[in-house]
């Protein structure tokens, strides 16, 4: 933890004034977990009735708290989301499921609820016991505290190093009433010795059936946090949760597929959208966001594969950290995704400009203009396969030697 | 190519003394393909009735000599290989594959034999069409001062940013006749704007039919090249070649399973391991070697993908790069491997430290002992998953800011 980097140059201008959703309170606490005086948990209480969603990594070593989430999906409700910075609660076996029993129960008890409408979520080192007693005393303390704003202190306190709070808001009508929506995300985050970890919590006062709210998420999930990638690696305890109170008054809703949500899923896909791009932003010593789009592959599912392939390359990414429109290496990045394509069909743009045509370099391209273009912050690279109709978009950040340093120094 | 890099730290001491192949000679001379006054070019004439086999890159967008190579593997003999430096003529359409028929017709011509038994390979900047008229006459020059030695000639013609020639030797008795084998390889080279190319080719004396010579390579590839890996990029230009001339006067084999072969296949083994594992400690910036032994997979595939995903794991390389025994990484790797695999099973060492057991760290490992450790210039990780008898080793190296740099710094 040597480094206190400055803020990334790639963060949003602005805040977002994100304001209450009816039925949920918040209050962050120092616990002690790991280090002293910081601040290191954040409690969540919600309206009884809350339904609840969850989509989780497809590590086959998830962490602790990953596998207690999971089995009280099924229950479809929530009173209380903790989580905790310092320990991720990972590869800590027997130890580490007690560890989540006995955090559930001490919250259960601070709240007067079951202990299977608690959920949790833990990010920092792995593999060391999680000491759960802290929370004794602590949690009914927070408890006293809790307030509907602001909601930049729970979007602080799930950052590790992140480098800045990434909040999304929006509102959307169902029936006629006003229904909101915020949520909170960190991102690629280390507290030593560790590794990126991505937490998300959406929470609404809509009110909608939990089966509903989980294919809402897993959809919305697909094109958002699914299509972001800062260095292909996948945690033990990545965590996107959505949370519906129902106190805004508008009608339950059972059918994801309602005419009633058309304005709601647009608000939630923003929502994801804006809370995935932010995490991309803050991607571990990002200078430059980069949008990769792939149109003409034989499917989306193709699409997306190819430029996974050419956003975890990490001779694409150095090059644009160079500020080189190197399109040999995308058509690396594209022979080695594995997936239908010919050379002498693709395509290549650095933002409109385009290199590559037809199997070889585009006879009119301007190496000048191409320069100047990959000064920008935001870098977006198209590559059209030529075959069928398959698009894709997925969003991912250069590779700079501070990623070296985040993640190789702090042994010093 | 502005990077005058010192040579590797992982670089062998000694550089083997390798002897004649019979039935191979060779030599090298400037084109002028894209620098002027660098040796650019290697001929290698082989003995009439040589027999040749090839491995290529898996990309669906390959170069044009990798093109021409595997069309002209079907005839089964060679008589020469050309390679160049400085233009991989890849992604070059039509013109590349004009410029690989009009080389295969000047070397033809120079040494008096079929086109179809010419090979070519060419590792530089991509999607540049490659002049090949500036072969015409260069190499009739070249063929009259055609020589069996130094090896070291061939194997520093084809560096591009590699530090080290690289250089293997071994022999072997087929039938009571002792055969040779020499190999060269190049590794992670770049020449702006460009990508790391592997290059290999491994001549000997043993008479050894194509199909047979084929099985053999195709099987030695396996557990060499194909296990070892710097970025997880796979070049459009990757090429394994292996010649067999015939001329030690050892019978001829037909059959890759023919006992007399026992002592062969040993030897190209060590010879193709030995070559492989100069390529990984001469990976981009790498200043450790790291060997990654994978261990109770369900099967060999199994554990040839968890091994992988480790060595490509970016927040791994830059662990190790850091001298830290990052064992939560690994589990993350192995997590993200999507192969099957249960945390509470898992057993993960550094060396002969035992840093994790049965799904949680091991309570009797030393960290200072493992912090020394962690020093060495090579490093052993072993993974047990615990589950079957499947085994497998890779080579990779540590991600270094030099690798930043080599790859992204060059446009200043």
């Amino acid at each position: 933890m040597s480094h206190a980097s400055p803020v990334s140059p790639l963060a949003p201008k602005t805040t977002p004034d994100v304001g209450p959703v009816a039925g949920v309170r918040f209050a962050t606490a120092e616990a002690g977990i790991r280090y002293k005086g910081r601040t290191d948990v954040l409690l969540v209480e919600m309206d009884e009735g809350t339904s609840v969603a969850g989509v989780f990594t497809r590590s086959k070593c998830p962490s602790a708290p990953v596998e207690w989430c999971r089995d009280n999906l099924a229950g479809g409700r929530a009173r209380a989301l903790v989580v905790n910075s310092g320990n991720a609660n990972a590869f800590t076996g027997q130890k580490g499921r007690e560890a989540t029993a006995l955090t559930a129960k001490i919250a259960a008890r601070a709240l007067g609820c079951a202990e299977g409408e608690i959920f949790l979520a833990s990010t920092g080192v792995i593999g060391e016991p999680l000491d759960a007693t802290k929370y004794d005393g602590v949690l009914e303390e927070t408890a006293t505290r809790l307030a509907p704003l602001p909601w930049i202190d729970p979007a602080r306190a799930i950052m590790t190093t992140d480098t800045f709070p990434k909040l999304a808001t929006a509102s959307a009508t169902i029936d006629g009433v006003k229904v909101r929506i915020a949520g909170i995300a960190k991102g690629a985050g280390m507290i030593a010795p560790d590794m990126a970890t991505m937490l998300s919590f959406v929470f609404t006062d809509a009110a909608i059936a939990a089966p509903a709210l989980q294919a809402l998420l897993s959809r919305g999930v697909v094109d958002s946090f699914n299509a972001v990638t800062v260095d292909g690696d996948t945690s033990t305890s990545d965590t996107l949760m959505m949370f519906a109170t129902g106190a805004a008054g508008a009608p339950m809703v059972a059918d994801p597929k309602d005419a009633r949500l058309a304005g709601f899923r647009r608000a939630l896909k923003g929502v994801l959208a804006d809370l995935a791009e932010q995490v991309a932003r803050d991607g571990e010593g990002a200078r430059k966001l980069v949008k990769i789009h792939v149109t003409g592959a034989v499917s989306k599912r193709s699409a997306r594969r190819i430029a996974m392939s050419i956003a975890n390359s990490p001779l694409v990414k150095t090059a644009v950290a160079g500020e080189d429109a190197n399109w040999g290496r995308i058509v690396m990045a594209v022979g080695k995704a594995g997936e239908p394509a010919e050379r002498d069909l693709l395509t290549i743009s650095f933002g409109d400009i385009r290199v590559a045509h037809k199997g070889a370099r585009d006879p009119d391209y301007d190496e000048a203009e191409t320069s100047a273009y990959m000064k920008n912050e935001v870098i977006d690279i198209t590559v059209d396969i030529g075959l069928g109709r398959g698009s894709d978009r997925v969003m991912t950040c250069d590779l700079t030697k501070e990623y070296i340093a985040i993640n190789g120094d702090y042994r010093s």
